[in-house]
């Protein structure tokens, strides 16, 4: 819910975050505690989940803050790795200063991509967007005011692969790490699920594991139900079955019809997406099998 | 949400309640509103549903103050049944005063019957709860101090029939007219469904359709939700597939294990079970089809 | 929360609503729907609320279809005051065709602003948007891309009256029936107030009546509270206490500090609001003493 | 939302708890791990929170596994104190096996009272309920099953100091540690809230600050607010004014009646106690300033 937002651009300079997961031990925290008390840094947040005490599996996530992180990042990367060695541990090391770079693809609906640029342009999201990227040309005219390149890539059935490869192509050229799917209505391609592994967020507007698929909303009015939601999640291969980040609802009643439930549910795809794609920016996100670790 | 509890004895006396389903077509709403201004009767609150305008089916309930309603009903109900027949409408009226007979059917969690015995003896449930039937003889202290009949019919898969005749003889004996089944983990015979058909409610842990059948909290943790929830419907031959009346839902995150879903669950199936019932004691649920319209 | 946006023309065009409040009597729906019958208009949907059955009053909302009704509306309108003239009945008429046209101040804030023009843009506000007005120059840029006339007037303390001989003589020359206050951070004079009855609403950021006045936020955060929220509300004379529309919530913690507890709340803001809009422009809020009744 | 309830005997046992508050300095985070790890203990959940990275005050709270702790208790305690002195700071620990002893006074509703008492019964509550106090004899056959001591302690304005003597003595005869208002309609007194400092938790039910002192339902209605809730906090000095722990709402409207807003609130109230009571007993709950911090 309530994640503090960077503000001065020195103090988020020098913030630096360790994401860490690797099986539970006892002396992990005292290691790492240990290791940022000796560089000089500050805890300015720790989170850490163990799936079990008896031998599980051990997820941490410290934000600290160090004098000169910006300058010295590669030195203290090194001496955490000295650090971590004896642990066995899986970490990376990251500095808040650094925005990742995000593409935006999408359809013929608008409301989950207006939604992030307006956030972006208000600077709720710790990101670039180096574009955005649709089967359709209808969004150009909604991006083109942002002064982010748009690329509108012809998509069906039959291009599939031949799309992909100019997808792939623009996300590398442009050094993207992370690519959101705001009602992009397009099945993604194994190789590129593979290459954005983790870093691909869908939004599926339904509750999942309820209603997978097509049109969700009519399956939802179908069977009656007296609440809607949406979903965001890592894309896998497995359509709609990827690790669940964010979910939410709002109430409906017998008066909806579709078209109500696709307009109640605007307003709830674009927050539980919005919310997703932050916590993914803040790294606040570990993944573990199918789940997510939230540390929000 | 609101609904208006019965107060005074006198009133609920001589308030009585329409329902009504039927092809929509003009002048039916003028024609229910002149027969109770004829008979000297105040609308106390009407709420009306079309399923759409150009020939959908339209739906009626209307709450009305009548002096003297208690000894006149049977007149009314004859005079009501006149003014009804060219428009070839189904309807059934009732007094608010007359009280539903429950049955509770539980196993071996307590929560839900609990809560209902609970609201029930504070005289949120217009109803009298005519006895608790449990395939175990586990909550039996639990209910003899509300004075209830406790009835002990054990019962599994190689008995089911043989339980369901007694269950049947139990009710008809009792004049038992709604069933409730507050976490009964029996599956429920065919005739029995169909005797109370649109009367038998049932609270499923799970937010449906996701997590049909067994164990949904260990499906639930297994594909790492955030919510979770809890429906109450209407029990068919369809497993887990009736008419849903309410749905329920509350947060829950990665340190959750299978047990604090139960936990926070309970609370959420206990409410929304209570909220069902109310409005079902209360004939505020029409079934259309396999959705309800609720008037609440 | 789930009403019916309006969608073929036609059907708008024939479309109309009723709304009524009057001491309750016997014979009210039964005088509407006669009328509604003998007029040939089919009744879509009809909601009613009596404050007291005895003896208190009574509020009712009929929307209808009757062919040919654009064209026939002062007929109609004219034959309806014949008949409510026995009930000594409040009421008035609209068609849902009929657009209102607002007028959407803001000052420095922009997500309420930048919210419902994304509504108007996508249709789901039933409304002509005749003019935004600013105490600022900041958000023509904004609106411009809408095609919709930006006012810049200048406001503060001291010129406070002469901005609202502008703000009227901007209104009264565009025909604005209802304006919306969109986080504009100026006192409204009474005259203003007066003119615009029950006509314009406004959004106050945290839950009323908690934190009336300046800054709620850093209200809110001095005393610690678990949830904030908005408040949509009629503007009267006397500060935040206006009828509710609408309100809602959302959860916050410890680690929030003041600048977060804004972040979350311009989600909550602008939903609070956008729903208070909807409802007024389909005439489903009746306002009776400080308080509102809302058939949505 | 979601903590582990504590399970197996000898895990509890051996499973222990330490608080800590003091001004934001380099080092702790890696003394109480280095301290922990030294000992054998693992690390299970570590929560902490800085108000300000620059010259706030640190929270923090630790839950740890160790061999033999029960035993060895007064030895790690003594342990810590020396690994703490360098810091100056506050800390408290704690077993999680060791049940705080409650008292739960009540008036003449019942609501939270027989919640809690349902959730002690099933193993919800870590803690031994020792006695129900009230100003009323009304409740005691609620409390006797349960094997709990009632006491019928008249109060009253005029008797107010002398029922507090008798409240004290009770409460020091049987080593009360944590004293719950499940609403208990008396004013304490000031030496009772010295006494029970940070340990004494009120219901209050209404969302405050909205709607403090008596009657906070019939000040809602006569608000005309769309949304109700209850508010759970540590009882000062000032009436209605002290940390809060935990809040939630639900939604009303036009519809509802005094009597409706007590009902929908009852369910409210009792979630919101049971949480704030559950985390309390859980250690989770840091006082800071006038604010809590809970690490849930």
């Amino acid at each position: 819910m309530a994640l503090i937002h960077p503000q001065g651009d020195t103090l988020q300079e020098n913030r630096g975050r360790i994401l860490i997961s690797c099986p539970d031990r006892p002396g992990i925290v005292a290691a790492v505690s240990r290791f940022l008390y000796d560089w000089g840094a500050n805890i300015i947040r720790s989170d850490q989940h163990t799936t079990d005490p008896e031998g599980g599996l051990f997820f941490m996530r410290v934000e600290f803050q160090m004098d000169d992180l910006a300058r010295r990042f590669p030195e203290v990367e090194e001496g955490f790795r000295e650090a971590a060695r004896p642990f066995g541990i899986s970490w990376r090391m990251s500095r808040s200063g650094h925005k990742k770079r995000l593409a935006v693809f999408v359809s013929k609906e608008d409301h989950c991509l207006t939604d992030l640029l307006w956030r972006w342009r208000i600077g709720e999201l710790n990101a670039d967007i180096s574009m955005v990227v649709s089967n359709h040309p209808d969004m150009e005219p909604l991006v083109s005011p942002f002064g982010i390149p748009y690329h509108h890539v012809p998509c069906n059935r039959d291009i599939r692969l031949e799309a992909e490869k100019t997808h792939l192509k623009l996300l590398a050229e442009n050094e993207v790490d992370t690519v959101i799917l705001a009602r992009y209505m397009q099945i993604i391609p194994p190789t590129m699920i593979q290459r954005y592994k983790n870093q691909m967020i869908n939004i599926h507007h339904s509750f999942l594991p309820a209603f997978v698929g097509a049109k969700p909303y009519n399956q939802a009015y179908e069977r009656g139900v007296k609440i809607i939601g949406a979903t965001a999640h890592y894309v896998t291969e497995d359509l709609d079955e990827g690790p669940i980040i964010e979910q939410d609802v709002e109430r409906v009643d017998h008066r909806c019809r579709v078209e109500d439930l696709k307009r109640i549910g605007r307003d709830v795809e674009r927050l539980v997406l919005a919310r997703a794609v932050q916590w993914h920016l803040n790294d606040e996100v570990l993944v573990h099998g199918n789940k997510t670790i939230v540390f929000r």
